[in-house]
């Protein structure tokens, strides 16, 4: 497999995703890069380029394998193994995102909740008792830990990111409002819900001027 | 002001907003597009060029006023003004975003949550009663909606979608894991978590390679 594949086509890549696994519930085993175009509102050729990148799936004349082509972006997306997950920060949004079982059906399992309020911790998500922040490191000594995901405010962040990092985790699912300074081998995704919102905002501004 | 500025931009505005407050936050009235662009991690000719899109707000030799740059952006993003927010979907995810204190400091303020589950109905969340989803368009024919929130599986998601179009609402904010349909005047910004989560999971499994 290439390397060095842009980050734009990565980006699309749960997208493709999403699409082929809509299309093999329904029960369609092929199509061709013009259908799919159709469905997913791009072009064909952005499509064939884009899973070029990955080795190329598509035959002339017959399409792609739905089946085939869904298990190979699975595996391109790290998808044919699990994930164990914690998660510090069981607010409200920490508790949605345990909650979500979507993560669970595509293999990314909760191991442990992380608060600082005594009034959350001892309580059970999930069957998962949320625990002290200060048994972070710990618990991940203890435990294959392969993402933690932070649902905190800004100003926890960046402490509770360095102790991470220090620990040993290579992987942040970043919720809090801040950017991170993460060191080369360290990945993060951000998901900054206020930016989002203002993107829209600023979208349906320009709609009204 | 210039009419079609990149998204790209637009999505990079809100981050400049989140430093611009941060400063401001301690006491730091004026900045340069160096030093700025060592804390943003980017290049200084971005930012100038980023924000002359907007006006030119920077003076040679003295640099950006913060107070008032952050102003302008709070302009361009729409931020001056306060937004009605509705939401479809009461579950964990519904009701970690109405009750994310951090939207109705920016402004966004929801006057109604909907859900069709009879479990929910009627129960209050931070003072608002849980609406049946059949009374969406009695609400927003009786209400100032300027935004909804799709908290809702995706099998529901299209069918509520095009209700909220054909009741008049113009801006969606997407968290159901479907591309939605929708009209030229009618903006969508979509988060997709589990793609976002899948992004990570990539990039993990390749540093891991």
């Amino acid at each position: 497999m290439k390397k060095n594949i842009s980050s734009a086509v990565i980006n699309r890549l749960p997208r493709y995703r999403r699409y082929l696994a809509d299309l093999l519930d329904n029960g369609i085993t092929r199509i061709s890069s013009q259908e799919l175009s159709k469905k997913m509102k791009t072009t064909a050729s952005q499509i064939r380029q884009d899973l070029n990148n990955f080795g190329c799936f598509g035959q002339q004349g017959y399409g792609y394998n739905v089946e085939l082509l869904c298990e190979e972006i699975d595996k391109i997306l790290g998808l044919e193994k699990n994930y164990n997950l914690i998660i510090i920060g069981a607010g409200n949004l920490g508790q949605a995102l345990v909650n979500y079982a979507n993560f669970k059906n595509r293999g990314f399992n909760f191991i442990g909740i992380f608060d600082i309020n005594p009034k959350l911790i001892g309580i059970n998500i999930r069957g998962l008792e949320i625990l002290d922040t200060e048994k972070l490191e710990e618990f991940i000594s203890k435990n294959d830990v392969d993402i933690a995901v932070l649902a905190i405010p800004k100003n926890q962040a960046l402490d509770v990111a360095q102790r991470l990092i220090k620990s040993g985790i290579k992987a942040i699912w970043n919720f809090s409002h801040v950017d991170l300074e993460t060191p080369d081998d360290v990945v993060v995704e951000n998901v900054h819900l206020t930016d989002s919102l203002m993107t829209l905002s600023y979208r349906l501004s320009e709609k009204r001027k």
